[in-house]
Parts: structure tokens; sequence; C-alpha cells
């Protein structure tokens, strides 16, 4: 599959703030002030499912991996919820959400649990810097040293 | 983390039954009629989240992916759900559930959606029978050959 034709599905655009690229998926900021929940979409046009990735299946693993491990670090989370779901937008797109036992939905999963509540800007412009701090650090660090 | 100490969640246990087990993980059905719908639970003591299995992060997703191949090709679904969630089960299990424009809870999540329906036994084992031969049989091809 290739990035070329691909773009951000508008349902996702909506509904989120953009943190970063990484080498596989943009990383979107869910504007939902009701749980720390940020979403990776593969950059690979008409790729609905993760096994449409064939090979890169790998990598998308890899960045699951790096933004579960930034997202529990800066939230201290109780429990992770990471699912590629789709039903209502196809494009492929997984969902990472750190979630607490007493957020607004515990302990049901978050898709259509509770209202959205777009955060205060300022609020989220903070936790985004801080995601992509995270994630490009982790990122730099796990690349192999020349 | 090791497999010595690993035993199946007893939820789990009671909702569901075994197909068979991959390098990973136990491979489980939900007595649920409303949906296809396996279960991959990595044979690792005190796994809770994917980012705790380290490096066999590659192996899940290698099992999730040839999971989610069969189920798609048996059940020629609309759209896979592929989630780990484990609000209310602690233990690392991974849904993969085929989901239809038709079923029981579209285009909302499974968890929590309709209530649980078991079903006849003989249609029970007869998925599980070809969910496990076709699993099995990727199994089998995918490995190098001597």
């Amino acid at each position: 599959m290739h990035e070329t034709g691909w773009s951000l599905h508008s349902q996702l655009a909506a509904d989120t703030v953009p943190v970063c690229d990484l080498p596989l998926s943009r990383l979107l900021a869910m504007n939902d002030a009701n749980f720390p929940w940020l979403i990776l979409v593969p950059r690979r046009a008409g790729a609905s499912e993760m096994i449409d990735l064939g090979a890169e299946q790998a990598l998308l693993m890899d960045e699951i991996s790096l933004v579960s491990r930034a997202l529990k670090d800066e939230t201290r989370c109780d429990k992770l919820n990471v699912a590629a779901i789709g039903n209502v937008v196809p494009q492929l797109h997984v969902h990472i959400v750190a979630r607490r036992k007493d957020d607004a939905a515990w302990p049901k999963p978050v898709w259509g649990a509770a209202p959205r509540r777009p955060y205060d800007p300022a609020v989220l412009d903070a936790f985004v810097a801080i995601v992509r701090d995270l994630v490009r650090g982790a990122y730099e660090s796990s690349r192999p040293t020349s």
C-alpha cells in the first residue's frame, strides 16, 4: 500500500488535533476532555483493516507500543484501551485511550459511552505538546545509532 | 515474562471455549451467537497491557494477523473489530470480532451492546473446528520450511 492518495478522513479531522507524524502513522489527539485519547492513522491509501497493511503491521505495532508507553507514562492511568474498530469511519485508525477507574465511562469502553466534552484549548495544547515530546523522544532513542 | 504461573482467567474460561494454542497465545471462541468472536490470550503470567510483552508484542501482532485473516475469510464480514480493553478482566486478552452491518449491535462496539446469546452447541463446535483448521493451516504454511 502507498502513502500517495492518502488523506485524513474528514470525521477524524473534525474530532481531533494533530500531534505528529511517525514513520507509518499520523498521531492525533481526540478533542475529548473526558479521556486522554490518542489515535494512530497509518498513512496508507485504502487501508481499512490492520491486515491490509501486510508486512507494515509490524511497524504499526511498534508505533502502538511507543505511543502506549508515552501515554501510560504521562497519565499514570489504570488501564490502556487499544482498539481498531472502524464501524463508522472505515479508514484504518487505532485508538489508544488512557482509562482511570474514576473516569466518565469506567469500566465501559469509551466509544459512545459519554458525550464528547471539548478541552479548554490551552489544556489540549499542553497535552499535545507533552505527548509529542514523549513520542518523539522515544522514537529518537529507539533508532539505531549510526 | 514467562508462561510458568499463567492460567486462564476464570471469567474468560466461563465465557468461551478453547480453539487451540498458538506459540504465544491461547485462542478462544466467545460463546455468543450474536457475533463470530475470537479472543487471543498470551500465556504470559502477569501480563495486562500489550506493552507488558516487550519484544513478544511482535509475536502477538503475528497471531492477531493470522487469526484476523482466518476469521475474515470464514465469515466474509464487513469489518473486523480488534481490541485489547481489559477494564473488567485485567488478564491481557485481545478481542477479534467479525462484524456485519446487520448484526445485533452494528455500528456500535460489541462490548456490553447486546445480551450474550449462547450458541447451539453443535453450531459452536462447527465454528471452532473451522477456525482451528484455518488457523493451524495458516500457521503451518507461515513456518519456514526446513
